[in-house]
């Protein structure tokens, strides 16, 4: 077996390493520890799927009424772009807000799916086999810099921006195809879903991903995220210095920031 | 300093190597040798610029305007997209149609900036000083794809389509900002521009994307470009098996591929 130093060690050689796992002692307390992300710095695509939850794609049809851009329809395809992976952080890591540059920063709750075996050409139905695990993925997002810039890169990956975590849950452990989804701004809830409402399934994901692009261990697909954006409310409802985003994922933690 | 083992480390240390760099022997014929992509696998984002020339927007409007799609202007901010990192192939490595999904393959020549120093924030009069070097990049691009998907993504990341190379000039050698490009499929001249040409220069596209970013050694930015690719012309020259694309940058040298 190579020397496994990170996570991606970790991935390839689960099916080894598992079995060996043991708590040594009276382990330490997880209130003790800072948890960096679980892939600190993805070597891989963090890709993103953009209005995957019906009611999140009727608000953001809202706001780009009335911001005078022309309301799509439920999307027909899976829209995906990326964040650049040096915006990843940790769990209780800062997001800075980057005022020089933007007035609207916002939060989306997604389940981030780890892959953890390569593949190409993947069916739905052998998709499932390639999930190595899952993840809470925070995809703030620059609105300002996001119109602006069309494509919507930039405006996804400042740093700070891709907040993971707590951990990696293994696929064998929860069904990520029927989790419950929320996040709290300052103890106020506002998305609520669970992950059985996206309109591409992760088996749908990854059968569209792959068609062309050979999925890596490592890569990152976080999947949509359900209604209660910031800018779905009327009137917006962004971020702000000082705020904190609690994301809980059943099954998986919470992974909790603050803006800074 | 470090073992060196990677085109990264080459860039960190290369104040340190560049001095010591002499050639033993007679050398090795480049006829004898195939040249991986400069970066084979990149560790950081693949950036692209889209319509960053003011022929090719124009190009672009027609065929838009061809498929219903509304025309859009001149972009007023650099539009930022990209590319897998596994979708990057070296010069004579054969672009596989992804006939299964995708008939309307193109080309797009380009200078790719490869990013030497670090940095977030960066001004445009402190920006070339951020530039390793440059290298030709061809955007390989499944229109049909980045229509149907909105994000363009996934049509610009099918495994093959980012050839790289043949080599990394360094920034001291030439002048980035106006070179001579050129683009041949099966002999014939489709594309011919100046870097000169750009709606958005090399500094200001470092100073918008480090605006929220940190730029990381190796990053990559492809710059966009001119007018000339397949879906200019009317009817479209989408490439087929068999094609050879030949990019030429004055000062680089020749990226050659077929397609497969």
């Amino acid at each position: 077996m190579d020397k496994i130093n990170d996570m991606y060690g970790v991935i390839s050689h689960w099916d080894t390493i598992q079995p060996k796992i043991a708590l040594k002692g009276d382990g330490t307390p997880l209130s003790l520890v800072k948890l960096q992300a679980p892939l600190p710095k993805p070597t891989g695509a963090i890709m993103c799927i953009g209005k995957n939850y019906a009611d999140h794609v009727k608000e953001v049809d809202t706001w780009k009424v009335a911001s005078g851009i022309a309301a799509p329809d439920i999307p027909k395809h899976p829209i995906v772009f990326t964040k650049a992976p040096q915006a990843v952080i940790g769990n209780k890591d800062p997001i800075i807000y980057p005022s020089a540059i933007s007035s609207q920063v916002d939060y989306e709750a997604e389940l981030a799916v780890i892959i953890g075996k390569e593949g190409r050409g993947i069916t739905k139905d052998s998709a499932m086999s390639h999930v190595f695990g899952y993840t809470i993925l925070n995809d703030v997002t620059a609105r300002d810099l996001q119109k602006q810039h069309q494509q919507w890169f930039l405006g996804k990956s400042c740093d700070t921006f891709c907040p993971m975590g707590p951990c990696i849950v293994p696929a064998s452990c929860i069904n990520g195809q029927d989790l419950q989804i929320q996040c709290w701004v300052n103890g106020e809830l506002r998305q609520n879903g669970r992950t059985s409402q996206m309109i591409f399934s992760i088996p749908e994901l990854i059968e569209t991903i792959s068609a062309g692009t050979t999925l890596k261990i490592g890569d990152v697909i976080a999947t949509g995220t359900p209604a209660g954006v910031g800018s779905g409310f009327n009137p917006p409802k962004h971020l702000s210095p000082g705020d904190i985003i609690r994301i809980s994922i059943e099954g998986i933690g919470i992974l909790e920031n603050h803006v800074k």
